[in-house]
């Protein structure tokens, strides 16, 4: 089949030694080989499913897909499910193709949704391929997933339904708060929880119960899914406005620029004086902002101490899902877990 | 359950009542009340799915799947599962609902794709929640269509993802050729098998795989199924140009502002004599066209004898489809499914 030809971009490798190597100082960088083997099977099956009988979806479908991300959920399910004594990944891959799939097919109806110009280095899939194209590529995107999780029992197609309605909820809310700075902290976690925690829990959860791990476990790799899922994306609130656009492959102020209230937007809104907090709100709230009115709301953050409690709060969530972890085996993937969630929280990209 | 307390909107014994009425001059309207309460029960299945712990999202859902839609693919399910013998419904009323909403997360996204203003004789959903909402609200009936497919066999999900994939590659050929009469009747007829004849032959191909038929009957269903809905698409392209648009709920003329060759226009150009085809193109093409194009596009389709030639394909396809049905037991639902096919090619709404 001529869809499984090409496995993947050449950066995987690249990728999965960075992350590596961020996260970890000690032995487990021998590890990499092997998870780059695994990685590369399930872009494998993700190549796989994309074929079309008609090239341009194919085309569009795959571009979305290459586009050098970082595999988070994938990587995560080959390491917990190496954690749980599996030989082989092998039973896992249709799933993390599917996870990765869903994934993918969120950030293509973002994008149409955000007005992105560039992901990951390259134009946005609206961009490069019009916005009808990135609306039913998008669809198509999570019909394979959904095929994919097909091969599974109805207790994880189930989660894996549930998930992406948590995830749906989540752009909604989201939406519902744009603009508003007044939205709140219990607003922007319930927000998170369902964007970005709620999938990488499912994904973990159905690795347990693939591995038949018991009760326990599954618990314990749901409340590290969820806490690495809050602290990546909590991390992902300051790389938009203290990160390297060459590193992130898209502008900073994305979120600033949408109106979306970040931690770290209502962390500043909350500690400033009564002035520069009508300054700050009267700038957030620009639907149409310049280079100066996102300078400028970088300067008011930094008049607080908001980017030190935001990176605070990471760290809380990283040891919260390291502190799961205890009811797991205890060894190198497990161990590189915790590096892992250390680094979601330490990421530069 | 909140969910499953208004069952539906009231209109759905009229819709039965004039299917059957449009379709059957004889005791065949006695089956409504029956069809009705499996009709009942299906709406009941969609509604109680779109319950999310998030109301807006619920509401928006929910807005998609009143609108007084024909309930073409549940009625259509539920005649031929009673024409395969069965007393009860019961067991195809996850799918049916899971086909109504798949064919309604299509409708949503096209709306957005479209700008579509007004559907079913109400505003659009992204004229009604805006694009963004509109987009992510197709994305969660999609997700929800899927747990409900997850009830059934492997091969059932199976079918209903191929078919949906089918139908995003229907649209994506739609795209590709927007504009262009050169484009074809074999482009067309690819166009519409996969956005229109697909997912009904799916639909009708697990019907029977769920009575447990024999695989003539499969094929018989498929067959059926797919001549209906070339038929039913081909008098949709008749139904833009020559509708009631107060009976079709939607302004006429979409398929000539939008730019999409249908059968109709197709064979308006190819029988017109060169100087108004060069006419009938150019205003064809028109990005932006006003009313005196559309009526200056009629005119001129009305100078052939276009809409004979496509009112007699359509019946050609209603022939070809009532002839598959010989391999379903005799009776009156088997007759009522001939009647359908019929309507399909008659029907002004």
């Amino acid at each position: 089949m001529s869809a499984a030809r090409t496995p993947v971009d050449a950066s995987l490798e690249t990728i999965v030694q960075q992350t590596l190597r961020n996260a970890a100082a000690d032995s487990l960088v021998e590890l990499a080989p092997t998870l780059v083997r695994d990685l590369t099977e399930i872009d494998w099956r993700v190549a796989e499913v994309l074929g079309s009988t008609y090239a341009q979806l194919t085309e569009a479908a795959r571009y979305a897909c290459s586009t050098g991300g970082k595999r988070v959920r994938p990587l995560l399910m080959a390491v917990a499910h190496r954690a749980l004594g599996s030989e082989t990944t092998q039973p896992i891959h249709s799933l993390a193709a599917a996870f990765q799939l869903i994934h993918t097919a969120t950030l293509v109806h973002d994008d149409v949704i955000d007005h992105a110009e560039t992901r990951r280095g390259r134009p946005s899939m609206p961009r490069a391929f019009g916005i009808p194209l990135a609306i039913v590529s998008g669809d198509y995107l999570f019909v394979r997933a959904f095929e994919l999780a097909a091969e599974y029992p109805r207790s994880i197609i189930m989660r894996c339904g549930e998930a992406c309605a948590d995830l749906v909820e989540g752009e909604v809310l989201q939406e519902a708060s744009r603009f508003d700075l007044s939205s709140g902290r219990d607003h922007y976690f319930r927000v998170i929880e369902r964007k970005t925690a709620a999938i990488i829990a499912a994904a973990l959860t159905s690795v347990a119960e693939i591995a038949a791990a018991g009760p326990a476990v599954v618990d314990a790799l749901q409340g590290y899914g969820r806490a690495l899922g809050l602290a990546f994306q909590i991390r992902d609130d300051l790389l938009d406005v203290y990160g390297d656009p060459d590193l992130l492959g898209k502008p900073l102020f994305g979120d600033l620029r949408e109106g979306n209230p970040t931690l770290l937007s209502l962390e500043t809104y909350a500690r400033l004086d009564p002035r520069h907090q009508a300054e700050f709100e009267r700038l957030f709230q620009l639907r149409r902002k310049r280079a100066k009115h996102l300078l400028r709301l970088r300067d008011l953050t930094q008049m607080t101490d908001a980017s030190d409690v935001v990176a605070r709060e990471a760290t809380d969530w990283v040891d919260r899902g390291i502190h799961c972890l205890e009811a797991l085996p205890n060894g190198p993937y497990r161990r590189l877990l915790e590096q892992l969630a250390r680094g979601a929280a330490a990421r530069r990209f």
